[in-house]
């Protein structure tokens, strides 16, 4: 077997076997085969595309490159969410205890965001103490304790997927969804839930651009899953706007906290219809009954204090987290209705804030943000405040165009 | 400017403009793009294609990053003649001194043989004592003295074509019109002939594969030389037949001998029909006219007196070339009238042989090679001799499939 014929193929459109694939990215993976090949070798998968066989094929050569925990066989009822990106997106740090405080058990695993996405996992560092590394014996144990873990991606886990992963962000080659669906359904098989509840974004500030992307991806990622007898179930969700008012990180917790004590907002209804749709899955209840069920969690404080238990035992001190109190009031120029928050837009002002690595040598301020009064749908008044921003510098400069993502 | 936006332009199919073509290759040529980009952007404009303008933008980027000899404005009738290669293709070694004879002038730069390719520099190193690097101002004063100079790439011009053809030669990313055109257009305007020849071959010994594409080539060569004011004129040619009997190196010098000697076949046809063009270009003569100029060059002997004058004034000694004495005679197994010679399956065999390298760390052996004594429509009798094999080693491995390209 020889490369050049490998990604001439795929040039050519044509499909490749196992044997081709498991050539060419294991040899990667290896050393053997140098980064200049894999990189037009992934140009070419992206534009041209791959099958569906060509995906669980590749799924399965990344699955195999590394540790498989296979949680299901070591306990009941084990479920997972993955969403695909989005601004504001917090959710994990709510349906997680939720799920747990109703007897379901979830093992997390999350990213770091790098450009304007943002990462669970640094989130979760916004909270003084808290260990983002739990090893694969510490990870079980605390899900088999407590029903709920979240740490970063062990190495261990599908590093065929890692070192692709990083040559993709670096080569144009991020946009695919045979790529995409590989990348998630690896990580997820490897970890090895029962049911899986999967959030696909589109829009400004997600991967998918159109509802059609999103609709594809959603049917490799379930069509993946049945090949391992995984039940795959999707939620396709527009993410043109920011999914909760925070966009930061201690900020994102603050608000994950409001929630859990009762904040009613979309993203409490985004919690309670991802918790609901794990319970009907894994429990086999109706939707009215799960909802209910998951909405009790939040009112009765029970999913309040399996977050507290969460966070202390994975050494998190939750009193601690930290806002900046340099504040500014964005303050409405007119009068108005909030017509659209882009998503994307609130991103980019979050991170020209501080608030995610633009590269690899960044740092994180953990304190800055974006506080969001008003939100689509809102009346505004003439130098009411549209927004807070949490800055660690009053002589940031910002201009109109920051502003542009909020219309009224 | 960034690199990432400039591939995913290119992998949405946007055209690039000046300035991000200059970006990314001269960033490349400076090393401060890393291969697996440049790879990544290659594969995106192999499999997109790039518009007329776009090819034109890439020519002059290659052409601006090295020396340019303005051959044209140092003297009188410059002419250039290329081939976008084939096997048996010894042409420029018989029309280079036929141009010459007749007051043409032709400074010729060639490449090495890679792969089942031949080169032309290697040929002419199987005449000892060949010196096949000439500097700018050798080069110039030979071509003024004695008409014709046949010499290796200068490592002045077009570097950027060199690191370029290099990369794509490992990561699937040869076969696309406009960046050939661009790589073999950079180099003859750097060069600066009047008037250039381009022998545009199609078929399986080619890199063009069919008509289509070497008319897309041919068209894309036209428009570019326009844009530099040079003219361009093409011939497209079917290559799925070797173009001489000889394939090897000291074997294809030893043909071109007995072509400038008078031989009558299909590689004397050729060198009179492309000597003519250039004269009608250069000097605008009826192609009567020119054709019985060229044909007279053969038959006076004053194209083979011009050889000789070439061959010695670059060091080497003709008398000295050396064909292997061990010879194997391939006998036809039964009557019949050869269909068809494949001149990819010949130039295999040729490579197998050791005529030329198959990775760049092997040797070539200057004396193997093979000729063909029955060519496409020669009638054969069982027992007859298809074609003598010029071997290094009598033990040498062969099998019915290294002779199926021949067929009768």
């Amino acid at each position: 077997m020889n490369i050049i014929d490998i990604i001439t193929k795929k040039k050519n459109n044509e499909e490749l076997n196992y044997e081709e694939l498991s050539y060419a990215f294991n040899g990667y993976l290896k050393k053997e085969i140098p980064d200049y090949q894999m990189s037009s070798l992934l140009m070419a998968i992206v534009i041209n595309g791959m099958h569906l066989k060509e995906t669980i094929r590749l799924t399965d050569i990344f699955l195999k490159s590394g540790d498989q925990y296979n949680l299901k066989e070591l306990m009941d009822n084990v479920v997972d969410k993955h969403s695909t990106g989005g601004v504001g997106d917090t959710t994990t740090l709510i349906l997680g205890p939720m799920c747990a405080s109703l007897g379901l058990k979830m093992a997390k695993m999350s990213g770091r965001g790098l450009g304007i996405t943002g990462g669970t996992i640094d989130k979760l560092e916004s909270i003084p103490g808290f260990r983002v590394n739990l090893n694969k014996e510490e990870l079980i144990n605390q899900v088999k304790v407590i029903g709920f873990a979240n740490c970063a991606q062990s190495d261990n886990l599908t590093p065929l997927d890692k070192v692709i992963y990083a040559l993709r962000d670096v080569t144009g080659t991020t946009e695919s969804i045979p790529l995409i669906a590989s990348s998630i359904m690896s990580k997820k098989i490897a970890l090895g839930a029962k049911d899986i509840l999967i959030d696909v974004k589109y829009g400004s500030g997600a991967l998918m651009k159109t509802k059609e992307d999103a609709e594809e991806l959603s049917n490799y990622l379930k069509k993946i899953g049945a090949y391992y007898e995984t039940n795959v179930e999707t939620i396709i969700d527009n993410m043109s706007n920011p999914l909760s008012q925070a966009i930061g990180n201690a900020i994102e917790v603050i608000e994950a906290i409001n929630v859990l004590r009762g904040k009613k907002c979309k993203l409490r209804d985004t919690c309670i219809e991802i918790t609901a749709k794990l319970l009907e899955l894994s429990e086999n209840l109706s939707e009215n009954e799960a909802t209910k069920l998951a909405t009790n969690s939040l009112d009765s404080g029970k999913a309040l204090n399996k977050f507290m238990e969460f966070v202390s035992y994975q050494g998190g001190k939750i009193e601690e987290v930290y806002l900046s109190d340099k504040r500014i009031e964005v303050k409405a120029k007119h009068d108005g209705v909030i017509k659209n928050v882009d998503a994307l837009g609130a991103a980019k002002l979050a991170a020209k804030l501080g608030a995610s690595k633009m590269t690899l040598d960044d740092t994180i301020d953990y304190s800055v943000g974006i506080y969001l009064k008003k939100v689509k749908g809102d009346k505004v008044q003439k130098d009411e405040s549209l927004m807070t921003l949490y800055v660690n510098d009053y002589n940031i400069q910002l201009n109109n165009e920051d502003f542009e993502f909020i219309e009224y």
